[in-house]
């Protein structure tokens, strides 16, 4: 017997019949005897529903009220599942954020958790429950709802595993796992048994889909284990932890393209000391995630600054650079879209040499350009044209032996 | 400036744009500068879509997890409220239930309100926001979510405004007041400008829709004066209160129809001490809710025992009575369909004498005939055949002169 905290995402509950099927998949688990708390998420949809509706009475609601209205989201799905396998026969109980005393500090729409406070939890537990909680939402201590913002749900069921002391952490999704490469554009992409908490955290901000990066920042520094896997089968998925025991020693473990990122380059810029610092503080001052930077020396006295934020940012990381630009003395704007960032991923990379030069290589067979690169112990990303990405990926998949 | 409670009920806050109407109301009231607290209900129709759900999902869930799920509804629309509010640049706050501090006794589905805690939204209050509280729920002393069962949103109205001692609670709905008469069926029906809190409940256990009885006791027991006016124009609505100042005496307020019962004929029953008292001890066993009773003398040791039932406890209470009526020695249980309560309602009846002699004759002279007579100090029953329900209610609109 076993205590296990599983969380369920949108799709896996997105309507009476895969929350039915869910709470089969629960039956037979606690048929096993084990101890299970179910994180939930929101039914797919139903999130951007509930934004789209406040958009439509409030450009700029309060984000107290957003989270108000978001958190019923998760809150529908928990009493939901409950009622299925009350519906199977298997004694289950829900609990709101709040309820399972998911106590978060007062930041709204990206709440960080503070303490958790397990003990009504625990008792139903004992009594033999399952127990059902909401994913994605706290409460603070003025007993306002909080949500934590994306990927919530599974910092919800990690954090939950680490306060309950939980022997196993299971997070299900759409998909069957972590994989060397995105399996719709790198058809022989492998599923990997096992990765480190580092190499998952570089592939998370590289653009791979399956996770937040702070989900796993979170696990790492509780050391709670993990294994990402598919509601919809049986396979077995990928266990994230911090050491893992390879079977032959491999560079590099997977491959990930973002695509939506945007380059900007500051050209004709001032060649003085600060220079560079008053562009990134604007840029930080308007909330703007900056992603790789490369500056080039300066000749006659001017210097060019790229660096890549995301898509979505593209407006205001303009807006915010112009006056500073301007200030400093001069110089360009440019902010171009069509740019991909391919990432290549391995704790390998630490002691294997020519990762650097074997990717470059591959690359450049194929007549694909590099833009900017950007080196981290675990990680080299390039960016390139957007409408290269997919063949670069399947490129690199092949020169380090992935498929 | 005063104090105002406001409740808004599910058709009021339907859609999107209904809400925005609603918030245009709150803003005129906010600008009188009045301090305003709102209770809304959830969105006309979620409540039900939420239960087939539910349904679809476990034949019988807990009530616990009903609860959770039902709370939702208002949870929605107060967040969209307040931002709707916040759109028109109104500084709103929403409060579930439980952040209104209304705490209720343990009983799922149907919880009694125990306290309300109203500090928070006094200092709220006193900021000059406007609050908008979800209605129709609490939260229990052990934190549990409970809903307050049907017409719960005009109780957490009346609760609200007997605790922070509003000078004034106003139940907002889709219709203009109290009318003498249900204004569809009597074209000449007429809204009363105001009603005793004892005619309204004799009103409302009649089959007067518009408010339920409970809310209008509670409002009775703590003296909130309260208006019932509609929330899609300006008219004034019916003020309801302990004393009603009369123009002129009248000895009849209003008419209910009732089309909602069964008559229940136990006849043949033996005619012995006890056999009563066992025969509505099995149906108050099954939670039927027994209504006009009457009961002849018995005749050769048989009596006959007449009553009305809600049409939708016809079957249980059928099989309730069947294993009594056996154990008492025999005896024929019949339900019949098909049959209507009208009502005429006042408390001028105290001291009218020939209200009752009115109301016989005027039927009597449009052939519609009486099956069953039941009388309270103000009011008047008979149990007529469905088909003679709205004939019968204009005879008696008009013998009373209520036109």
């Amino acid at each position: 017997m076993a205590r296990i905290v599983q969380k369920y995402g949108g799709t896996s509950v997105g309507d009476v019949e895969r929350i039915k099927n869910v709470a089969q998949r629960i039956k037979a688990f606690r048929a096993e005897g084990h101890e299970l708390v179910v994180v939930v998420s929101a039914r797919a949809g139903v999130t951007n529903e509930l934004i789209a509706r406040a958009h439509a009475l409030c450009a700029n609601p309060s984000e107290r009220e957003m989270d108000q209205l978001l958190a019923i989201g998760e809150q529908e799905t928990i009493a939901l599942t409950a009622m299925a396998l009350q519906g199977v026969g298997v004694d289950a109980v829900s609990y709101t954020g709040a309820q399972a005393g998911i106590f978060t500090d007062t930041v709204h729409t990206k709440a960080k958790i503070k303490t958790i406070d397990a003990r009504p939890l625990e008792e139903d537990l004992r009594a033999g429950k399952v127990i059902i909680v909401a994913g994605f939402q706290g409460i603070n201590e003025e007993g306002q709802i909080t949500t934590l913002g994306r990927g919530g749900s599974d910092l919800t069921a990690i954090a939950l595993a680490a306060a309950i002391k939980a022997d196993k952490c299971e997070i299900y999704t759409d998909v069957d796992g972590i994989y060397t490469a995105d399996p719709r554009v790198v058809k022989n992409a492998t599923k990997l048994p096992e990765i480190s908490y580092d190499e998952l955290l570089e592939l998370a901000s590289s653009g791979s889909k399956v996770m937040q990066s702070r989900s796993v920042e979170f696990a790492k520094k509780y050391r709670v284990v993990f294994e990402v896997r598919s509601s919809f089968n049986q396979n077995p998925g990928t266990i994230v932890k911090e050491e893992v025991a390879y079977m032959e020693k491999v560079a590099v473990r997977g491959v990930a393209v973002d695509k939506d990122q945007a380059k900007v380059v500051v050209s004709h810029l001032p060649d003085k000391p600060g220079s560079a610092a008053k562009v990134f503080r604007a840029l930080a001052d308007a909330t703007v995630i900056v992603d790789m930077i490369v500056q080039n020396e300066g000749r006659g006295g001017v210097a060019n600054l790229t660096f890549t934020v995301p898509l979505t940012d593209k407006a205001r990381a303009q807006r915010a650079l112009e006056p500073v630009v301007l200030a400093l003395g001069g110089g360009e704007v440019a902010v171009h879209e069509g740019i991909a960032k391919l990432s290549v991923v391995g704790v390998g990379m630490k002691t294997h040499s020519g990762v650097a030069a074997t990717l470059f290589q591959a690359l450049a067979d194929k007549g694909i350009n590099i833009e900017l690169i950007s080196t981290s112990e675990i990680k080299i990303s390039v960016i390139i044209a957007s409408t290269q990405a997919d063949e670069a990926a399947r490129v690199a998949h092949a020169a380090f032996g992935l498929g």
